[in-house]
């Protein structure tokens, strides 16, 4: 096991709290849990280390302090990266090209938390199994479909009748103003620093959120997170 | 000038941005502006920095060098602390005992993007000056005013009028069921790991915002601006 690169065929969580979000929805994936020395088991990592064959724990300090960035890690996770191959049922979020690994975990949790669990990203994008992501998320990416396309052109091709709400700082209508009818929809968000290509507004019906003057514009996972409350503000989350 | 520390009456801005926004809203409590030989000046750079007395503006990469934490900053800007001894006129956010300086400025950020402009910190809670906190406020903290109060009691003698919204798991309204009577109202929201005490329940009227159980809560920025968005939302924002 080495430092994770984005090359590697695996990755890892680092924390108790994302080891056991892997453990409890894709142990398929799981190779190893590591553990400190300095570890000390409770009620609850027992309920799930403990259905883990023997020889997947492994007590290595050593190996940790290599893999890890920071200190005072005393669990981590190894996990076999997997592909996302199956039809994404239900409501889309869409990250165009999105850089940054810390909000794209914020947005992972996010979208979890409003029952969301479809992430497309069109590359180039972030690389969404760095344990950066996977520590922002919390493990939320454990519970969420994640998949990428080449282009938004190919998604389009992939997914044409869903609808697409493209979130644009020049959209023709206002969240909130409006209500979503039919099934499924699709929140469409651009890069960080650059939005939405206006090329893309055929494909859909551009939003914006409303705002003072005084910000260039909300931090992509705000946006994200906020729309996410206005589409399923009427759902019941049982 | 040192590397910042809590205890220092002055604080930096590190990048043009925010030392823009020092320039713009908080002139009197500039110091410096320090920039390093390889910053190449802009028109909207020289519209600020040539309104600046010639002395104000040094060059001097050893000493950005020696301030700045990360590598390529170009400009900075050194400000004399301030206090808020102004009345809260209009709506709060009130923030217990936040300890994350990244998410305080995400807040600050998105405060100002939503017109609500005052900011109420209950000790004990991050630095609020820390260049940190400034940076991921993009310069907002400038057009925001900032204040503390020891314990939450003291905010509510203060301020024993404004109607006060506790964000809480458990709160009794859900967010987007209810609408705002009356003039000003403050939005207040607990620690990032522990929430608010039961105990200010008496003060204030609790919100829950519904998510599902699959996330134990919305990270801090994310409940702040959400709850942002729902009460401002009939605004025109011109």
């Amino acid at each position: 096991m080495e430092k994770y690169k984005k090359q590697l065929e695996y990755s890892y969580t680092f924390g108790v709290f994302p080891t056991i979000e892997l453990i409890k929805n894709k142990k398929s994936q799981l190779k190893n849990v590591l553990l400190s020395s300095k570890f000390i088991p409770s009620a609850e990592t027992d309920v799930y280390f403990k259905q883990l064959k023997p020889e997947v724990l492994i007590t290595n300090d050593k190996l940790i302090n290599k893999l890890a960035d920071k200190e005072n890690v005393f669990v981590m996770g190894v996990f076999d990266k997997y592909p996302c191959d199956k039809q994404l049922l239900g409501n889309h979020v869409v990250l165009v090209n999105p850089s940054d690994m810390g909000n794209l975990g914020t947005i992972m949790r996010t979208m979890l938390g409003f029952n969301i669990t479809n992430l497309v990203l069109i590359k180039p994008c972030a690389d969404y199994f760095n344990p950066k992501v996977v520590r922002a998320s919390m493990g939320s990416i454990f519970s969420l479909n994640v998949t990428t396309f080449n282009s938004f052109e190919e998604y389009v091709d992939a997914y044409p009748k869903i609808t697409k709400y493209l979130f644009m700082l020049d959209g023709e209508n206002t969240l909130g103003n409006f209500n979503h009818i039919g099934s499924d929809f699709a929140l469409v968000f651009g890069n960080e620093s650059c939005g939405l290509p206006d090329t893309i507004k055929p494909y859909g019906k551009s939003v914006v959120i409303k705002h003072s003057k005084n910000i260039d514009s909300l931090n992509l996972p705000m946006s994200v997170g906020i729309s996410l409350y206005e589409f399923t503000k009427n759902n019941p989350f049982n």
